[in-house]
């Protein structure tokens, strides 16, 4: 256990810009550990912050109320891998790299796949229902996911689902508790389901004119049937900020880019690229070709979030999305958005499910810059809303996204999960305030 | 609205052999009528049963206290079909096939696909979480659902889910109503994923001189990386119901067969073909050879559930799941236990998900074998829990499992369960007394 606050120090922000200390670090190795911490808190009424790797960039895992960080990262053995049932179990600390790097040589991988796979851990990813380039195929978490152990804010130990790909006793609290951002219960096993790994892998890229034929394009690409096994969408400011570290890597005429993955077997990929080659000639667009050595580029994409945080520091980094039709209208707003508030901005993501990283790259130390972007915020959202589109497409709410989730979620909808919360966690001592608005708000 | 004992009597009624009539049928057709009838049914404590079709095989939709059945038959509008972004919303009451009729042509199917497809409601394949043969590959109804209208049972209208193929803001209500089998919220629209249809189909049988080595073909099967699209089981008392039925279309010598699709583009199927034959390759293989016309024995796969029911109006019918390297050790298990315990029985199923329909065939007239046939399932479930199985893959609990519900879920998680059912439900209308073991059981 962690007191001493230069300890502490390391618990107190995630990848998100909020910063609060807690007043202890513990780090559970057991069920037994994680109840004895859970029960103590809940009696005095302590906040406890179930923490994975502290990557999300939500706030999720700051303890904003102070108390108790319950750091899952030593809980973190793969317990067993069954290639025969295609199933794997660990505890939640695992991180996601790491997990792939042991059951790859199985012929398997575990389709979440954040950018930050090698420092998040695989409890984190649960409880964020995390996903990356491959969802657009491959789906998100609690697609992935057969069973849990659990730990609820009463200390009760729960069993939810069970050891088969199908199975329909009782309610399913698995999917209730994934995508919970740690509110409901501590996650400390999990049950996975594990995918084939693709027998090839083919790539492609697609350079456009400007965004609005690119989201075209995407929208057109997502309509026909050759569904690609990655779909990435990067606006002419996230280029710029490969071009300038890595000069020469991208042709200056491009403003908006397609990064396009396709996997199966040989034929498929040959299908699958003819089609979408086909799907990618829209207005507006320089080239679209076979990419043979993708390797670099994916790198520079992955780069591109800490890329972004060397140059804005304090940026604010949304994450919504939309219905893949949509995305015409919504890539045009933002850009009228952005140059009506005078705020600039990077616009990329997991095209393929219309899901948008939108960073606005502001000053926090600029009153009158923070406020144009707050405003332009807003206007994104109210944009987002009024085209069939959610908030946030994998990052969560946390503390970030907390004052507009009632611009999504109706009032009685959130009345009841909030009892859900209630029954879970009656004390409200696992991760109180993150994820529901401010009552009243 | 039907009182009329006479109009009542086929709502009484699923496929369990339970019967218990309504004191009246309603047939709300808008948002506003259900929560109309549910606020009634609330203020005055009159148990209200939600129904699509009525062809649960567990009892979920037989009034077991009186009170109103709340027939969804006539909400079945599909409201719209948007293929640009794969998706359909639809009315509760839409038929299984007629919402496939309906997306074939521009391309999709929806894939839960339960052998009762002309005959069963959207609704009900939600409720239960149902599936069919193509499971293997394509998952069960929790996959392929994105968002929900659900009126709870104080009559509150909730939306769940998100209008894209991504999204986590809030806890996942979509996934806590689906399964739930009338007993947190009816339904009454939903919005659904849509899958693009498989290029091409191939099929494949595979003839066993036993169940035993045809069980360690299935786990062989599954264990290879290209997943069927379909993997049915059928033993050799389901084999002489279809004898009787169509004599000389299947040899006489076979114990056991292998019913197998596979789909893909024409490469993939030549090369999972090759690579399923060769798994089928065990000892007690008869033959393994290309289906090129599968129609007819699919018909009479799909025949097989009518085709019992005539022989044994009154079987007792489970469908419990293991995971599918444990398949040999259930199926050689069943076959000791119906022996030492005199049943006649029938085994058949999904066996790609080690999803196995196990029927003990009985006289309900005659008490000593329905004593024996009582214990026989108690060994069978106890041998399934053993196994790391669940007591049922897709039929759900309704009253039939009701009894054994707590054999496989510890009392600490049903009761997080039976605090969910208060949340949505306080005065416990909805379906009251299904899903649940009865209270001290
Ligand atoms: C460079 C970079 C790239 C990223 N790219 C992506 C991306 O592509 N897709 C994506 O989805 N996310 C992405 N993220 C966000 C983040 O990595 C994910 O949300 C990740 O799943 C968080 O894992 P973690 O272990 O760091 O969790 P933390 O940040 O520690 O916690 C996240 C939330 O989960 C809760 N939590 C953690 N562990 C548990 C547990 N065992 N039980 C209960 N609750 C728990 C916490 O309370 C918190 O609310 C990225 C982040 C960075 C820094
Ligand atoms: C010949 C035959 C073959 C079958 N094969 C399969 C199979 O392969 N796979 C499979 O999974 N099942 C199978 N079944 C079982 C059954 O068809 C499915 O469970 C189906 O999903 C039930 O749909 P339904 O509309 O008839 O629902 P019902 O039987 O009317 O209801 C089932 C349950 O859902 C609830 N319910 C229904 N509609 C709603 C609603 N709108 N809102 C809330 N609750 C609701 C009811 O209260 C009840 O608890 C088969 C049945 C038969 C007769």
């Amino acid at each position: 256990m962690f007191t001493d606050p230069v300890d502490c120090y390391a618990y107190s922000y995630d990848n998100s810009r909020n910063f609060r200390p807690p007043i202890a670090v513990v780090f559970p190795l057991t069920a037994e550990e994680v109840q004895a911490v859970v029960r103590l808190c809940n009696e005095h009424k302590v906040p406890l912050v179930p923490r994975g790797r502290g990557t999300g960039t939500a706030g999720g895992s700051v303890p904003e109320q102070g108390g108790v960080a319950l750091s899952l990262e030593r809980m973190n053995r793969i317990l067993s891998i069954d290639p025969d049932n295609r199933m794997a179990i660990v505890e939640p600390g695992v991180l996601n790299q790491e997990l792939q790097d042991a059951i790859r040589p199985q012929g398997f991988f575990w389709p979440p796949d954040p950018s930050s796979a090698p420092y998040c851990s695989v409890g984190g990813n649960l409880a964020t229902c995390a996903a990356g380039p491959h969802a657009v195929k491959y789906g998100v978490a609690r697609d992935h996911i057969l069973g849990l152990k659990a730990v609820t804010g009463s200390g009760d130990l729960i069993k939810t689902g069970c050891y088969t790909t199908k199975g329909v006793v009782g309610y399913d609290l698995t999917r209730l508790i994934v995508g919970s951002e740690g509110t409901l219960a501590v996650i400390i096993e999990a049950t996975l389901k594990l995918t084939p790994l693709p027998r090839a892998v083919g790539g492609l890229t697609a350079q456009y004119r400007d965004t609005t034929s690119c989201a075209h394009a995407i929208a057109a690409i997502m309509a026909q049937s050759f569904v690609p096994s990655a779909l990435e969408f990067l606006d002419n400011n996230a280029l710029n900020l490969i071009r300038n570290r890595h000069p020469g890597m991208l042709p200056e005429d491009m403003r908006a880019l397609l990064m396009i993955e396709v996997d199966g077997s040989e034929q498929e990929i040959a299908e699958a690229r003819a089609a979408i080659l086909k799907a990618c000639e829209v207005d507006g667009l320089i080239e679209a070709k076979e990419a043979h050595d993708t390797k670099s580029l994916w790198a520079a994409r992955k780069a591109l979030s800490p890329l972004l945080r060397d140059i804005a520091p304090k940026k604010i980094n949304e994450d919504v999305a939309v219905p893949v039709s949509r995305l015409p209208e919504l890539l045009g707003g933002i850009e009228k958005l952005a140059t009506q508030y005078q705020v600039a901005n990077v616009n990329f993501g997991h095209a393929g499910n219309g899901n948008i990283h939108v960073n606005l790259l502001v000053n926090p130390d600029n009153p009158e810059e923070m406020q144009r972007a707050e405003k332009c915020l807003d206007e994104v959202f109210s944009l987002v809303l009024g085209l069939d589109g959610t908030l946030s497409g994998e990052h969560g709410v946390g503390m970030a996204k907390r004052p507009f989730v009632d611009r999504e979620i109706d009032a009685v909808t959130l009345d009841f999960m909030r009892n859900i919360k209630r029954t879970f966690d009656p004390a409200n001592i696992l991760n109180p305030g993150k994820l529901f608005p401010a009552v009243g708000h």
